[in-house]
């Protein structure tokens, strides 16, 4: 079984025209009519490969190559062969995104079974291409809210209340669309999920390594500070009576470098937001808000990465004379990928002669919300100068070939030959 | 000559009421209709005193009480004792200002002919009291832009085509309000100049002192940064890979802090505004904007602290991986008060029981134009907290009467009595 590279390129090429923002980027923002007109098409290729193809209540679509132990449907009568081997992403975009991020992964899906027709290979349990609804959470927060609900994450009601940035609500979205199904959430439960994926960070293009076997996904902890202390006139406040938020804010920003790069190992901590009020040249500031965006596989590291800065800041900004009030944004604990999944990706790569590394996942996947119902892995492939979620997002041809051939015999693997 | 505190109380109080924000605070932007209104009232009252009263092309008043010595009228024929010993300060205030900046220094002015008239006093040179158009600049950038016209610092033509903040021409609401008038600028430069204002800072509360005399107004440098890095995702992005400007931000802040508190003497340094592009909690900014406001009262070190820091963020951002343009924003070499104007303020004070102390000014004044002309000095009194710029802006009204004492008998002794 062999994958046919200047297949996939074609769909990928074909999809990015769809939201094309004319600088090599994309934008289907979820639900919008870029998103209608994506799901248009990707459908229109399941249906012409014959899959059956399932809409969900949240928009979810799930296609279905039928298995030899079993009818091949969702939830049909398959016996313990029934459950589909999954794969998917997303198809929707950030406001100025790639043409990689999520559509990588559902387009290689369908190469895949592209390739098991080509070379006949009926496997005993279905598999199954996926595209999950808002994977972004630019447009309707939180991320990853398709596959959450598809997991069991949130109930569908409140899925469908959320209200966009631009005030628009899902569920009106998704019916006005026209793309609110009718099957179940939550889904059917996969028998493993493996998805493909650009890695949207430098490492493996670093390492001069083509494919990543993800371990996992960081556990992510947001924090938002807001340090409030004295305004006053820069000309007329001696240093020795400021009571400067600002001066805090800067502390904290040196402190989550020192903090991350002394943990070592995938460690990272980044101040993305830092908002000062009111802003003007010649005031010391009122009021500082900063975000603390800390993620580590460890959640035992994480917790006390989280307690370290806690405990600086509050230190901090008491000898400046400031208060600091804390709010979180958002807490997800690490998320483990199926060891034997992991296993399998990495054999497979190197059996295959490509260079492979183990390595976890520093952005959210609609993996890690599979993850909660059966084993789950991923594969990834190098993205050019670590760029995603921009224009310039690019991954060489190679390395897509590559990832959708490991991506391929990992499948066949799980889903098993049938004769 | 005594002056009468309830009379300067009252005319604070009434002038207050103009543009009252509710909360104690006065808004009375330049040339809007509340500083129309504030003009009438205070005009109103220099005609009720029989005071010459001359409004300039820039909207610049001058009321003028007579010499002996001459016609008493500015530009009038009085031969060596022609000019007049002026005082003055604004009306005009910043868009959440207090009810003392700048109207002190005019309702004292106004109160210090009173108590002429009460003693019957005359001196040997005209006496005279203005208020500068636009000294806060929050409409009509820059500050001080009537007294820096009248100094010949600005050619007319084009201060009348300044472009406000709201979209409106200088000229054109000048005109609207009724407040171009036809005495020339540059304006007759007076004999001496001497200004009441609040301190508007926390020197003199600090230090229990009830009258500054001040030194001069420091000199102000202010730069912009823009600081840029690699945009980056915060999960996918590990710490040795990044060339993040938040960083190089944070230590230009830093660093600002610790050259001040190294200088020492009159040295500050601020970093009031700072901006990030994207400014989101998981993205590595792509750029950080941020403005460092150095003040010094000598030249010399004021100069060596700009390149101090210039080279410190250039090393730092240079270590980052990280470009720096600077922009500067304004740049005012320190202004030197008359020495036997300053001289003068501070036996006056002594004289009269105050304790007295020496401070330059950390913000800026119409004085500091008007000593391009004339010999000039100012009187400082303190704020509450050293809050100005603010609703909450209070100065005791025993410091307020302490001030415009010693500013009435400085202005007799500079302007002779005449038997």
């Amino acid at each position: 079984m062999k994958i046919q590279p200047d297949r996939l390129l074609a769909d990928i090429e074909a999809l990015a025209a769809i939201g094309d923002t004319g600088d090599g980027g994309n934008c289907r923002l979820a639900l919008t009519d870029e998103d209608a007109g994506g799901r248009e098409l990707v459908v229109g290729w399941m249906r012409a490969l014959g899959l059956d193809v399932r809409v969900d209540r949240i928009g979810n679509v799930v296609a279905t190559r039928a298995g030899a132990g079993g009818d091949g449907r969702v939830g049909g009568d398959g016996g313990d062969a029934a459950a589909p081997v999954m794969t998917g992403s997303h198809i929707d975009t950030v406001g100025t995104g790639g043409r990689y991020d999520g559509t990588l992964g559902v387009l290689a899906g369908l190469e895949v079974v592209r390739a098991l027709d080509d070379a006949g290979i009926r496997t005993r349990r279905p598999v199954s291409v996926a595209f999950f609804t808002d994977e972004e959470g630019s447009r309707f927060p939180p991320d990853m809210l398709g596959s959450l609900v598809y997991a069991g994450g949130m109930p569908l009601e409140d899925a469908l209340d959320i209200v966009a940035i631009d005030g628009a609500v899902l569920g009106d979205e998704l019916e006005r669309i026209g793309w609110a199904g009718d099957a179940a959430v939550p889904g059917p439960p996969p028998h493993a999920y493996v998805e493909l994926h650009i890695e949207q960070g430098p490492v493996l293009e670093e390492a001069g390594v083509t494919i990543g076997a993800v371990t996992g996904v960081q556990g992510i902890s947001w924090q938002e500070l807001t340090v409030t202390g004295q305004p006053n006139h820069a000309g007329t406040t001696p240093m020795r009576l400021r009571r400067d938020p600002t001066y805090v804010a800067a502390e904290t920003i040196g402190f989550v470098r020192r903090l991350a790069t002394e943990l070592g190992g995938h460690q990272v901590g980044t101040v993305g937001r830092l908002d000062l009020h009111p802003d003007l040249v010649n005031v010391v500031a009122a009021r500082a808000t900063l975000t603390v965006d800390l993620r580590n596989t460890d959640e035992a590291v994480l917790a006390d990465a989280e307690r370290r800065l806690r405990d600086h800041v509050g230190a901090q900004a008491s000898a400046e004379g400031c208060d600091v009030a804390w709010r979180r944004l958002a807490r997800f604990e690490p998320v483990a990928f199926d060891p034997a999944v992991i296993d399998l990706v990495e054999a497979t790569a190197e059996r295959l002669g490509h260079s492979v590394m183990r390595l976890p996942s520093g952005a959210g996947h609609d993996a890690q919300m599979i993850a909660r119902m059966c084993p789950t892995g991923m594969v990834f492939v190098p993205s050019r100068g670590g760029v995603s979620h921009n224009p310039a997002e690019f991954t060489e041809p190679e390395h897509l070939e590559a990832g959708a051939q490991v991506l391929a015999e990992v499948m066949v693997e799980l889903a098993e030959v049938a004769e």
